[in-house]
């Protein structure tokens, strides 16, 4: 892969130029990266047809069970929405060959938008390339829509939430994580009729912390403030259709705008945002990451439609129902064997390491020698100190796979003096 | 698709407030859109198997020809990538389930990243979810690691390169478009060792026309800057293996950075940047948008690969040809016509109308009456006054499309007094 073509080496002898002034930038920062411990190598993984949660390491060959995948309901490997994907690229090609307004928008993306907002019985929906694009550009759009609002955000919102706030250039406050006290008091600084925007996730995905959606829903009233909510780590797991958290908490119908993914429950790609019609359609005009990009496509529409209704209907109730099981079981297991995970009612388990190095050792042991697959958590996806292993069971895996995750977790951590 | 339930009136009689703020903000935008005759109507089509460039209009039922697709090879209705996309779907399932970091790598996209890298005879390449995410995440994350650079952007550089200056927050001189004696002008005013990354598109959308790529490589030597290239309109298009034009200036080598997209003569989605080895692993632990995103699925990585492998070879090469010929033909018959189109020498015929709702009517007349669409072009994505149609020949054309074409062009042309 290397040759000496490409270098920031730029030849002119008439200068004194010092030749590897970009390089050193790179250099540099790399170094400060390995030296923190906190260069990531990726764990390329083969997963072959429909065996999630198993998947072969790449590097190794090793056959490892995948415990910190967001394929939460094993959707992007199921039998029935493979061999449906695989109908709709033979009727609509691979992909959209243009942006939303100039020869991309296909009939299945407007299917797909019209089945996200039944979903979530709300006017409209917007279709985006990602759940990062769709927080980023909605928000960024917010701030040009409403150029006078205020943005209350909790200080763990994603970092695509936080880039279109960046963007927005709206007046912002962060307030501590979960804390409605906080949240209340800087509403209170503002009068009755200046627009607000409350932004938040229902579930959050390194610590599994859930927000108080009732009481946000309660006070954003009180203060006249209309609701963000990111549904990203819900959808498809909660709700009796799975359409999120605010569903489960019977609250879609006070959330102003939602936004989730195609991504995770649903097993492909992409992002969404649902609203009122005159909400959704000045966003489609005002946001750039929506305007100027390939559309999403119409295969990947099609079948998300498909996925959608199968995941609201007896199918997914049915894989919610499993997922609780081994949830609540994962959670005894671990409990009975006293692994000191963090239990905050929702399916993201997390076990605090508090050490980079020992965080990345735990997960390698883990991988090597037990041939389970957790990635450690490190800066700066968590804070320093609060490095982690992160959990995700799913419907798929089996009381024999509980079982082994936990003797396995139970002798690692007993090795590292975390239990 | 409406319902009473959700809006952004809330209920709170203790207080006195105007319930409809928030709406009255998206009502007044989306007034003064539909007053300036800016409100996009999308045209949702249904591309049926491999009939490209024919799709079916899903409102009217017609069966229209497109001209202004950036499917511009027609690969995402080839029956070759269709097929092989079938089989990879088999393979590896639908969807990638989780970040590059965690458990979202899988061994294509290690392998597409590696046949990227070949291409462009770099040692590393990157691979995101779009072209836009690519711009937008590799640009900030510049910003991150070279803090005081300073940027050199052409005035008609994409949205997404915008946003990706923006969010730098490096400073920075936009140039007249390819104006070489400005961007001269400006690189003189710094020190020969001061950071300075110069950003230009190879071949700019909306206007067809191509960056003095020479000029600048030879100007970015004398000044000790790195030259930022998105290539997204000439991937596939120009270079002996199609890897922009570049390439086909021989110029590639002399070029730092190179972006680059799935989603156009690659038929599929998503987006790509190449460079050294350092300057990727870089950008790889800094970019928000390639770090908390959902990796793109392991079939359309694979896919991609063999796509840009039979772009590169005999099969990729032929079409490049073919859609030579059928550029040269398209002009000839519209220079015979005395259409007025505008010939920057590539493959993006901008014909500029100058007003908004003409360019809408003329649109809709070759829609309805000659079955043919090509997407009228008006502000944001052009300024006031340049509103334009923008026909785009691909190797799949046929000679009696082209003809039809400039039949009906010349007809409505002159009907609205174009010609």
């Amino acid at each position: 892969m290397h040759n000496s073509n490409s270098s920031f080496i730029k030849n002119n002898e008439s200068k004194n130029i010092d030749e590897n002034i970009y390089d050193k930038y790179f250099s540099d920062i790399l170094s400060n990266i390995k030296n923190e411990k906190r260069y990531r190598k990726f764990t390329y993984l083969n997963y072959s047809g429909s065996t999630f949660p198993i998947a072969t390491d790449s590097l190794t060959g090793n056959r490892l069970t995948i415990w910190c995948s967001n394929n939460y309901l094993g959707m992007a490997h199921n039998e029935d929405i493979i061999s449906h994907h695989q109908k709709s690229i033979q009727k609509y090609g691979v992909g959209a060959g243009g942006t939303r307004n100039i020869s991309g928008s296909s009939s299945s993306l407007f299917d797909l938008e019209f089945t996200l907002s039944k979903l979530y019985d709300k006017e409209s929906a917007m279709v985006f390339t990602s759940g990062y694009i769709a927080n980023q550009s909605t928000i960024e759009a917010l701030g040009k829509i409403i150029p006078n609002a205020i943005i209350f955000s909790d200080e763990e919102n994603h970092s695509s939430i936080i880039h279109g706030i960046r963007a927005s250039k709206l007046p912002k406050h962060i307030f501590p994580h979960n804390d409605i006290i906080a949240l209340q008091k800087y509403l209170s600084e503002y009068p009755i009729n200046q627009p607000k925007i409350i932004i938040c996730e229902s579930i959050y995905s390194m610590t599994g912390t859930a927000a108080p959606l009732k009481d946000i829903v309660s006070i954003a009233k009180e203060h006249n403030a209309i609701i963000y909510l990111d549904e990203v780590h819900a959808v498809g797991l909660y709700g009796k259709n799975g359409s999120g958290l605010a569903e489960e908490l019977g609250l879609t119908d006070q959330i102003d705008i939602i936004q989730g993914t195609l991504g995770k429950a649903y097993g492909l790609v992409g992002g969404y945002v649902v609203s009122t019609k005159n909400c959704i359609d000045t966003i489609m005009a005002v946001a750039h990451g929506f305007i100027f990009t390939t559309a999403i496509p119409p295969a990947i529409a099609e079948t998300a439609s498909f996925c959608i209704k199968k995941i609201s209907n007896i199918d997914g109730q049915n894989l919610r129902i499993k997922h609780k099981e081994n949830i609540k079981y994962l959670k005894k297991r671990m409990e009975d064997k006293k692994i000191p995970f963090i239990d905050n009612g929702y399916h993201i388990i997390p076990i605090i390491v508090g050490d980079s190095q020992k965080a990345e050792k735990i997960s390698s042991i883990l991988k090597s020698d037990y041939k389970i697959y957790i990635q450690h958590i490190n800066y700066p996806t968590v804070p320093r100190g609060q490095e982690r292993l992160r959990i995700i069971p799913t419907p798929l895996h089996t009381v024999d796979m509980i079982d082994k995750l936990c003797d396995a977790l139970y002798k690692v951590l007993k090795l590292y003096k975390i239990i």
